[in-house]
């Protein structure tokens, strides 16, 4: 029996049908309702038999799911219906009562929070593989210069492991938000029905507990028309995308014939369709490329919930659509950026050319003065005339004769041309955080002991 | 001295200088130059008189910004640069010391870093200041009736208290959010130099402690390419600005005639230059029109970052112009949703009216049967089929007759005329996070108890 | 023979390949194919036999997409190779001719322009058929009137048919837009060969003209790089959305008890799992929510080109997912939309009762006092004046005694309580563009002349 | 006299007023009022008397707002609201007259249209001046061959006038957009009134030929709800920007070290704080950051216009906050990249020694041995096993001796080495719009046309 007189529009069906895409809940879907059906059989409101008839069927449904042969069938709205109308299927009429003090509301926003905390976690752990293959790569690459760079010019070399574990740092940040998001889908919709409450004397503390959720939410109008885990899931997701377009730019340019830093391996890059001799860096292109598609995500869902009057409206079948595709295309970009990170060669002796350039050492020219009692202000004015100096000249500043030197400033002697020997631009380097080399090893120390970190 | 021979285009200078927005960081400038200073001293870079004349100096300088008399020059092409040309005109030549050992790289990460936390813990408050709004206006609504809705349609009555709080734990996760950014923002760049760390001795953590942060960054590369806490930020005042869109969409539409349910005070409305009679809820309006503003200059960041090779590119500058505008439309949407609802007046009789649609208790129905041993399924069928024929006979369900009751189900008794006797359809919503009384009265304590945990 | 040593990893080529969704691009790759074919042949660059023999191999092809079994590879890394391969199967070596003058950059561009100027023109039919639809529903309310609203308070009366054709217009400026960006795709980029052009003296006016398009691309620098129509489409696409969130919001307003100016159909709506009183207008919601998905598009795609240098680079295969998605979305909305429309019911009843509120016709009261000489502003400031006395008082407008008149300005007299009858108030809006009976059938005379040129 | 009791809370008015920013419609509107007064005198609405004083007013208004004098107050909510105020003051009760068949609504739309078109043929002109600076600097380096980029590895050279031209093609189609965005803001909305017309017998076509509209809108509650043209707006400039930032971004990598390809001049550069040895290309970056910033503006707009319904809500305040700094922006933008390219300098020996590279002519020996009856696809192999065999013997291709070419295919003979020759890699590029000379010039001549079109 139904409210309605005909029968929906083929259209309709298509725009509104949610099945196609939410099928990928079924486990949690299962999961949830093996829980409820438990707290209602605990609670009286069905017996023992009867729960054990539903969790027999949504064993076999559990079954059915895993190995793909659950019998979809053409008029099933979403996966939710497609559940409970198989359930009745196989146990008869008691499926009906699986519904009992549930709605389709609090059951989606249980069924969503749950993949979000477990897609949270999981994409969290592909993100610490990417972080422990930056450590043994920094660790490869301990003691290798390489310019940095700001403004894209040559500013002071530093360690390529400085450079690379700069990722870390990034991918950590990334951790964090991903773990916060996981506790803001901790808290069990369930039990909140359409949005007011049930009728029955339900006990969502033990579904809860069940279900590994923390806590409950503690209004169920906000229950059914939250989905701010959603938010938080879509923003982690990102910035981790825009840490992976960063390092997918970088890896770009360095397999440029210009820089010449690095090259991807053949497993990790594509040829060209008319010219032979093109080796592409596809992975670090697509890595940048991903990005500003997970930003849309972000940027679309808080759209459909602009101006959204309380409590469930349709729009919000819309989160699925991002969720989704958000979690794979990172997933996807995380596990791509691990492989490409583990095969890829560094070119020693390009990086090495490149971080000798002698401008690199301006700063600690500088520097010098300023330990022979110069303002900075004032030494920095110094080192630019030599640069210009050098630069009219066409030649290197360690080939300015100290006559030139003197024109420029009284403090500059011997320890000029001493300065300028390389190497001590970066072990000059000693403050904490710095590219020094001892500073390096305490942060590869401490990376170790972030990656080891158990409660991390 | 300088490395150019040119002077700037007109034109470059407009597009290049930040000075016009970065003012705002003045006075955490003042504050990061006047650590760095004494840690300096304290490291033996600088002499202690020096300190004390670049303090004094500093100490000017803050007074000049905080009076509004600081003298800003047309070429200052930043805050930085403004400052330390005040310095040195204050204290002569040693202000060229101010900038020894530190980059415009890492200070502008410190000053934004400072501004970000300061603004996450300043909104914090604001959003609080709601939160507290919110429990007056449930205490003072405790029990009065309104529907409420999914799909627009009207679906179960709850209490305006209960609606209302939905408000009130939207914005505590808010709070969540805004404090993750302060921690976010709680890690020292300053003293990362250029991006290599620097040639001196400098105790960071002294520094850090000094300014209230937590601790310092680990990696110099990485501290001086980071804006993660900005984009926290920017996600966090979305996701409140988001919140806020919806409830300014409900109040707009409850200040409708059709509605009727709420009227603004005449201090948030405002009339119309051609139609006398117009009471506009302007202020309901642009708490919805400002969230897809928010949304943008997240997105806009985003793009910023996209594909940044590290580590500081001019491109960072853009960060100001969107976390600017962002705290300061949201402050300003939060302090005017603050005063409208603490002024704003609810209609009760039309909300009783509304609340009292016989429509609203058809769960309530199925659910008597339910508990008559009827499955929910078959009840839910039961009852949308006496939906229909009370709509096709244009009478409401309790002028549906018993005879007529018999013809869809044995289970409907007497008890059906109760049920539909208002009142009990709100206070049989008995579970946890539900609308019964006893149920919010548990909420509201819950939700002064969040108010006043001095932790949180 | 490869310039290779090792196979691609298989993470890789997930995240690499393209053929899970430019299969679609399979038409017009076969098209295109085919026009390359013939006019290699023309130019004496392949025989008129190798032409028959791949222009038979490039027809079995079409017909094995066609038919759906076309023998797809695990290995295809996207349709281009996977039909160049089949060629090569079917035609033997000769296949390995198909490419020459030709590389995947233009052939790609050439597809997608393609593919862009026939959805284009496709959705601007999908449009065209909603104009249709509202043009018959205006003329089967031609004078049923409706509140117009400001700030969704009840502003002024207009005919239900004059609402409708507002939806007219918006939906003609989105025919324009679709129909320049059929004019933006109308450059044939084939011939550009990989980014300088091809090593034969090709004809590519030839191709142009056989595959329909109006010119040729004037540097293949440019048309391998170049992206614009299909941020065009989603420009016009999401336009297009946004109109149709606006009528979606407006149609679930409408469908709400409290407004009750409309009912979808049973086929356009749907029920509640729990409540079984429910009729929820789905359709409507869903033309809203998926705006925010066709904005998301397009802010990604300029993501996507955001700062990237020329010539093609792997991140442009990211356009496919946008514009694909966005054409399907947008084409399910239009048919939902029209279906939707053409199946709705108006209550005659609920709207006469809103539009004959007396405050509606404030503005009419006040121009008035104009016509008697009083300026507008101060007739506003004496109509706002009796506005505040009625609701103060509890009465109507036209419950105000003359006496009670007299006090606000001696120019009301008699004619005050006609101008109140209703009615005068919509046909008194006689200038051009408004509700006045005459205009509304002016206005679907035009609309009737735009939907029948076949120019437009 | 006002409908309100009680004044505007100070909170709600910085939220609600415009004035801050929407002075800038300031002439606008009075061009607006002028010719509405004109009209209403026209049509006998107001004498002609009445119309006099307040052209004259007006006039004093315009002056007034011309040279910075206009008495702005504390209270003027907005910019029409001013006016009329200042109108008022300046003319007496006659002032009062002026909003006679006119709403904000209508007033506010018509002077966003013009502000709209009058900007979009602005920043056209704009556009046409990078243009032309292009066609210069392509004039001044015609046959200057630079590599040609795919996946940003060296694929083929061309020429860097034909590189140049790639950007003013992409212009070429920015001004097209702004045209069809000034084409969508050429319907006159004035004469909509708050929506549904006015009570008097106006003639709008006299206001739409004074003001230089082409048209008329067709309705009423669309004109007063249309914002189309601002999307419009936004998309054009949105597409413009991102043109820029690829400009800007391959600048960049031209300025770094290991490119060498270009300097800016010094007015286009900067130092930095710290290292006295850097000059950063500012200028190059900004037109690359500056992109999302006019995307999210659209974004946000359409975020503003979603599911809002009809007709005018205080949600389209937001449009001018977007409208102003796009234009501003994109401005800027447009006349520092005019100023940029103009000053340029483009290094010679370096573009010369990297298009020298002899991989590039892979393509080239392919379709050599394509001439010879190979099928492309086998020659393409063929020449990829040369470019291994070269990369493993660390020879370049013409060092290969005939023995080795004799392993690969007997096809390769001494015209092997002739291509290996440089010049004639890009003299061969002869299809239409390919990188040989005489299509270079032809292209030329094109662009010339394309400027001088006093059509176009």
């Amino acid at each position: 029996m139904s409210r309605f007189g005909e029968p929906q529009d083929p259209v309709f069906q298509k725009l509104n049908a949610s099945i196609s895409f939410d099928w990928r809940l079924g486990p949690y879907d299962v999961a949830q309702s093996r829980a409820h059906a438990s707290m209602l059989a605990a609670q009286g409101i069905i017996s023992d038999a009867e729960r054990d008839e539903l969790l027999s069927a949504l064993e076999e449904v559990e079954r059915e799911l895993d190995e793909g042969r659950f019998p979809f069938r053409p008029d099933d709205e979403d996966i939710h219906m497609a559940i409970e109308r198989r359930v009745t299927e196989l146990a008869g009429a008691v499926g009906g009562k699986l519904h009992t003090a549930r709605s389709r509301n609090d059951q989606v926003a249980t069924d969503l929070a749950m993949f979000v905390r477990a897609h949270a976690l999981g994409t969290a752990d592909r993100v610490t593989a990417v972080m422990a293959t930056l450590v043994d790569q920094a660790e490869a690459h301990l003691d290798w210069p390489i310019p940095g760079y700001t403004h894209l010019q040559r500013a002071q070399p530093v360690y390529l492991s400085h450079h690379l574990l700069a990722y870390f740092w990034m991918l950590e940040r990334d951790r964090e938000r991903l773990r916060f998001t996981a506790a803001q889908a901790d808290r069990l919709p369930l039990g909140s029905g359409a949005l007011a409450g049930v009728n029955f004397a339900t006990d969502r503390r033990a579904v809860a507990a069940e279900l590994g959720f923390g806590s409950v939410s503690p209004n169920s109008v906000d229950a059914v028309s939250n989905r701010d885990f959603v938010l938080d899931l879509l923003a982690a997701a990102a910035t981790c995308a825009t840490h992976l377009s960063r390092l997918g730019a970088e890896i770009v340019l360095w397999s440029s014939e210009e820089f010449g830093f690095s090259e991807l391996s053949d497993a990790f890059a594509s040829g060209s369709s008319i010219m032979p001799q093109k080796k592409n860096p596809d992975a670090a292109e697509l890595l940048r490329a991903k990005a500003p598609r997970l930003a849309a995500h972000l940027v679309a869902m808080h759209g459909v919930l602009h101006g959204l009057p309380l409590t469930y409206n349709k729009d919000l079948q819309e989160d699925k659509v991002h969720v989704f595709d958000a979690v794979d295309t990172l997933d996807l970009c995380l596990d791509a950026a691990r492989g490409m990170l583990e095969d890829i060669t560094f070119r020693r002796s390009r990086l090495a050319a490149a971080a000798a350039d002698e401008f690199l050492a301006a700063t600690d020219v500088a520097d010098l003065l300023v330990r022979r009692g110069v303002p900075f202000r004032e030494s920095h004015g110094v080192v630019a005339g030599l640069v210009r100096r050098a630069l009219d000249e066409g030649v290197t500043l360690s080939e300015l004769s100290p006559e030139v030197l003197a024109e420029y400033s009284e403090a500059l002697d011997e320890e000029f041309y001493a300065v300028l020997a390389e190497g001590a631009w970066l072990e000059s380097k000693v403050s904490e955080g710095g590219t020094a080399l001892p500073r390096v090893r305490e942060q590869l120390a401490q990376a170790r002991r972030v990656l080891e970190d158990p409660a991390a």
